[in-house]
């Protein structure tokens, strides 16, 4: 009898689980059980799918469900739930929401990756119709159909995160009057107010209004659906609400089963992404990982923690053998809405002050390309770093294009624990179309290492 | 009286120098003998003047003359040739060249940053008019005032490198019909063929010619002009030629004055940029760097090597104190030739057999953005290893936009020392408009890793 390892959830933490684990082991019996219709998305992908940059939502579909079955030999289950974990006796309860029949499996591993669910509203009103969630290609799809056949003119986005903001740009796109209602006073809460305005105020630019420190009271329809948003800071008129005010970890199933959750609620695993339970491990939206600035268990449901996660707790549990230790996350995002791109790594000012850390921060604005070239475009720089060791402890960018990919020269910076000084000497590629001779990352850290002296 | 501090050159280093020794040193006399009419200029701006890309030439100037003297109380001579330097006795003989008068001048401190110039071609025929050499701001003056008033239809650029191929682009923009001599079996001869390739083929496909492995034997004229190129390889019919095949340390000064050169024929520095003569420091395209991954000296001529070069030894002969250590270099370099991106950093396969290191290499194509995302691009990375540690000693790209700016990531890689599975292990920044959920980079070094088991 081969050894059975069974995959909860089959996106992006649980398609790379098995596919790893199934690559490295050819004689193990791979199963995943996924709730939904679809595995193995591209979830970041639904705002633009909502504003027609993409068009065929098949595209989204990372791996397709024949090709993990046939090609990669992975015995993926569709529109299957796991309604309990026996953790113990190493065995599962699987619904089968087609036929709705259960059914029990054993297994000698496992690895969860249920992921995360949106954060839902608890206001009057929240069950009218037109009120949206975007979580999931289901999700998607449901939206993008609404959309088409109702055409709605006016939008409220509730909660200015990054996906929050791609869904206004690409909502604004299509020509809906896009408004955002955001409770604190500055959008993507995990970036600094200052640089966070760059992109908002782009987007304001562009036809998309904001309502910051304003909390949704309550949502008044007519004939089942929304009609308006009733806050403490106005009413909104509107069609059509999409909830993004965070999400949180899937963590029923395991808290049940006895799987040990962590400071943030999320599933705590060690660096080889094992539960309390050696042979169970967890990756995905629902772990939390541990904060390479901190040191700290850190929620941060992000899609290469999700991928990476999955992927090194399938080539582990391929022989369950600790092969790939996971390196900890630096919470690295990066968004474009309309002309500005926006960045940030390690910490934000809020994140430092909670963490405690004695730091100072320096800001610049600086052109993307070289001055005298004709396309070149603002970019701000802002680096904090610890004192008085002056270690580079969160970067955040806001600019034209080429902002964005230089957060993974800070990434790479904050992995290193380099301080502000080494950064400034690091030897980065120079020509007129891609920066000016010092890159305005330099600069920052040339202005900012002064105040390490 | 004041200590004084003396200048050789007026351009990238030496501005840079002057100025940082200026601001550190309030009482510091700073004079700087710059040859030609034009200082702190962005030479690297040149092919894009003649691409009409910058129209205005002023644009070039990164520290206008004025702004020097009265913002920064430098004292800038230019027309100003230094004829003579008398290192013992720290004095310079000077050459006025407006006036035809010399004078003499004592320093206290001196930083030498004479430049490089351009090798030169030596065949019959070389004198003919219309064959240019593009290196300073005079030169790109002269160029496009020749290009303006003759309106050439074809255009013969002698040389692949970098520069090479942005004046090609350039060129072909306005109109000229375009062929690149190169000796070589492939451009940009500090990068692997297979990568160059996808720079000139993108090249190629926009109209210019190559003629690799092609040796230029004479030019031949008509009424004193160049009509056509001779090769062992055939005929080119031209109305001008630009040779760019290299350029060499200006040492002349140096050598006589007694400072010593390194192995590369450029002036040897030690780390604090000071040559043998602790009171003359040494900086810009002039001087031999330590490159950080054979630890031995190497020529690379560029930019930011130059503006750091003097920026520290500005630094350091401020107080005559040895406050900034220069880091050495990795000789990063980008280009944008059409829609083209190419970069590299670190080791080419040629620099790694020259150096004897034992190395694998790993190269991959990936998309720069989402895979679902519509305007994506094909991306090559091509990483370099050494064995069996796996420190990656050397990267080069070329691909689409979005490209060139990741080299960024791998200088930092390598500045660190980083092995190839480290590389694996860094949290980038993830959105669909950026990059694939794993960057190409990191997928590079996924499938590279497995060679280092």
């Amino acid at each position: 009898m081969p050894e059975r390892l069974i995959v909860i959830g089959g996106v992006a933490a649980g398609m790379s689980a098995a596919s790893q684990a199934k690559r490295r082991n050819k004689e193990l019996e791979v199963v995943v059980f996924e709730r939904d219709p679809h595995i193995s998305y591209g979830a970041c992908g639904l705002p633009y799918y909502l504003g027609n940059v993409i068009t065929d939502p098949d595209t989204l579909i990372v791996l397709p469900l024949e090709k993990a079955r046939k090609d990669r030999g992975i015995d993926v289950r569709i529109n299957h739930e796991v309604v309990e974990l026996d953790a113990k006796n190493k065995k599962v309860r699987v619904l089968n929401r087609e036929t709705d029949e259960e059914f029990t499996m054993e297994f000698d591993r496992l690895i969860y990756t249920t992921g995360a669910s949106p954060v839902r509203l608890n206001v009057p009103g929240v069950d009218l119709k037109n009120i949206f969630y975007l979580h999931t290609l289901k999700d998607g799809l449901r939206i993008k159909k609404y959309i088409e056949e109702n055409k709605p003119s006016k939008a409220v986005l509730v909660g200015a995160g990054f996906i929050g903001l791609e869904v206004a740009e690409n909502l604004a796109h299509t020509g809906m009057d896009v408004t955002v209602i955001e409770l604190l006073d500055h959008a993507l809460g995990t970036m600094d107010a200052d640089i966070a305005k760059i992109a908002t105020d782009e987007m304001e630019r562009n036809g998309v209004k904001f309502k910051f420190e304003t909390k949704v009271e309550a949502f008044e329809g007519e004939n089942g659906k929304v009609k308006r948003v009733i806050t403490n800071n106005g009413k909104v008129e509107t069609d059509f609400v999409l909830v993004g005010i965070g999400v949180r970890p899937n963590v029923e199933l395991a808290k049940e089963a006895g799987i040990e959750l962590g400071e943030t609620g999320a599933i705590k695993v060690n660096d080889y992404l094992r539960t309390n339970f050696s042979y169970i491990f967890a990756g995905g939206d629902c772990v939390e990982y541990k904060n390479r600035i901190t040191g700290k268990p850190a929620f941060l449901p992000l899609a290469l923690n999700a991928n990476r996660s999955g992927r090194y707790a399938g080539a582990n549990a391929a022989f369950n053998k600790d092969v790939e230790k996971f390196p900890g996350t630096l919470g690295s995002a990066v968004a474009k809405v309309f002309g500005v791109e926006i960045a940030r790594t390690g910490l934000s000012t809020v994140d430092a002050e909670k963490a405690g850390i004695d730091f100072e921060s320096v800001e610049i604005v600086d052109k993307t390309q070289a001055g005298y070239f004709p396309t070149k475009e603002k970019i701000t720089v802002k680096l904090l770093a610890e004192k008085p060791s002056g270690r580079l402890i969160g970067a955040m960018l806001a600019g034209g294009q080429g902002t964005g990919l230089r957060i993974d020269v800070l990434a790479t910076v904050l992995h290193n624990n380099m301080t502000i000084k080494e950064l400034s000497e690091i030897d980065l590629a120079y020509a007129p179309p891609f920066a000016p001779t010092w890159d305005p990352v330099l600069v920052a850290a040339n202005v900012g290492k002064k105040k390490f002296k």
